[in-house]
């Protein structure tokens, strides 16, 4: 590994975090961030502990959260890195999970986009995912009727009975269509959109006038490689007269405090429930990140690179 | 005609509005209005005289705006007629343009959807139409750079030397792309958008982070038979994290006396232009309403139902 110059540390990655969006730094083009050059080290962000500073704002052994990237030790500038609180009954993955930017994304997505009214029915995509399942919940706390739409009867019924939702649908089973107009007979208010393609077209039909659309994925696009018609019932926003919004958490650094202040006591009374699904080892990231886009996933996708500190 | 009943008025017809959105109201299914019956009047937006009045708010001679329909007289409830207010050096026209709802349109459209922000990249579609020429002008009144995109060589001229347009496309001669390319070199803050389709799309292409696309009407899927996909470079609302938010203007009615306020001072001082595009005579009504989808229109199309009153 090479030496540090002055004001780098070194980190040894313990979780990488597998996200949707890794997909999309992976494209040739620039996106929200640079396109990443062929040959250099993948991004992603990791909790980790400082093995070495030279860096006054850290010191060995310090637990912390930033750009690690697929990799067993970061070594460079410290711009970028945060130290993580300790919180007594907040265990150290809940910090890339529902403490950390998957918990704030879910959080002002629902908060600040979609600004839910009590008894609005609020549709989930990806409900079985570190987000939607986060979002769903947070739609229960603030007195939406939540409906999930995942990809198998266990994630439905770990929604509906473990989580709350109100109710799910499988699409694999059941025309998203149909279920929806099975389970919103009042149509609805606001999507929390992780998906896109014929989940989304299928949400739009039915929304109401005044529906928040909340775009914060559209995994089921990310791998086309052909060019992805926008929604067919792209007309409806026009008719009812909806907002979709678009957003990326990084944008709201300045709200994370308050995410945090709300989401920590949700997490210590159980209000807000979240699963962490570990795969063992760095080796294998690569295969573990397709669990996302087929929708082998349920909860907060992570890599254990190495072991955690005894003392977290 | 029927003897009135106790409180409704009958109305002549003098001008009859001819709008895009007279096209969503002939479609089957209900949309932002309920669907109309075979066989029953085409609704309509007009400016007239009241002729006859069984209600004490009216007086024969009033000028009024209402639903008055595809009709020479309205005969019914004074429910939706409003009273015109008379105001030196504004032309009865007015009322059923710059100063209707179709100056409202524009007015809320870019002040309260868009929130502009002086220097910002505003670019309107159907720029040579009743409300895109009017918010193309809003847009420069607030100090933002106005690219519209029209369908002749006569509209671009047009807005860009009466209007004050920076620049103008026409997307029969130039790929609306190539177009966007070359005028808005510095990406687009602002989509005010009346037509959708590939217009839309390459929009979207060029949208800066944090843009707002104002979704006005998409005139270019209202007569279509067959399911039109939504935008292409959908993608781009989530990657440039915009927004897109539709409205109706009748939702706004609580700022139309705001609105007011703001467009008489531009309209008596000149800074707002408009331009009437008159057919003459009822039975005109059904062929010039096709003006409006296949680019032959010059700012508010209205039909000349029966003379205004010498008074007015």
């Amino acid at each position: 590994m090479p030496p540090l110059k002055d004001g780098q540390i070194r980190v040894r990655n313990v979780y990488l975090s597998l996200d949707p969006t890794n997909r999309i730094w992976m494209q040739a083009a620039d996106s929200y961030l640079p396109a990443l050059p062929l040959g250099t080290v993948m991004r992603g962000v990791t909790l980790g502990v400082v093995d070495e500073s030279r860096n006054p704002a850290f010191v060995p052994g310090d637990m912390v959260q930033g750009f690690g990237g697929w990799q067993e030790f970061y070594s460079g500038e410290a711009i970028g890195w945060t130290k993580l609180p300790r919180i007594p009954g907040v265990p150290m993955t809940a910090f890339i999970g529902a403490m950390g930017h998957i918990g704030f994304t879910a959080y002002l997505g629902v908060m600040d986009i979609a600004q839910p009214k009590r008894g609005e029915t609020l549709v989930v995509s990806a409900a079985g995912g570190a987000v939607g399942s986060l979002a769903g919940q947070i739609g229960k706390i603030v007195g939406c009727r939540v409906v999930g739409i995942t990809g198998s009867d266990e994630k439905c019924e770990w929604i509906t009975r473990e989580l709350g939702f109100d109710e799910a649908i499988n699409y694999r089973k059941e025309k998203v269509t149909d279920g929806l107009a099975r389970t919103c007979p009042n149509g609805i208010d606001i999507v929390f959109e992780n998906v896109g393609g014929e989940i989304l077209d299928a949400a739009l039909a039915r929304i109401n006038v005044g529906a928040r659309i909340v775009l914060c994925g559209l995994i089921a696009q990310y791998n086309a490689t052909t060019p992805t018609p926008g929604p067919y019932n792209f007309a409806a926003l026009l008719l009812r007269r909806a907002t979709l919004r678009a957003f990326l958490v990084l944008d709201f650094a300045a709200r994370f405090e308050e995410a945090a202040s709300k989401i920590v006591p949700w997490l210590l009374s159980g209000e807000l429930k979240y699963h962490i699904d570990m795969v063992e080892g760095l080796s294998n990231a690569p295969t573990a990140l397709n669990k996302l886009f087929d929708g082998g996933n349920r909860g907060k996708l992570l890599v254990k690179v190495s072991e955690e500190p005894k003392s977290s």
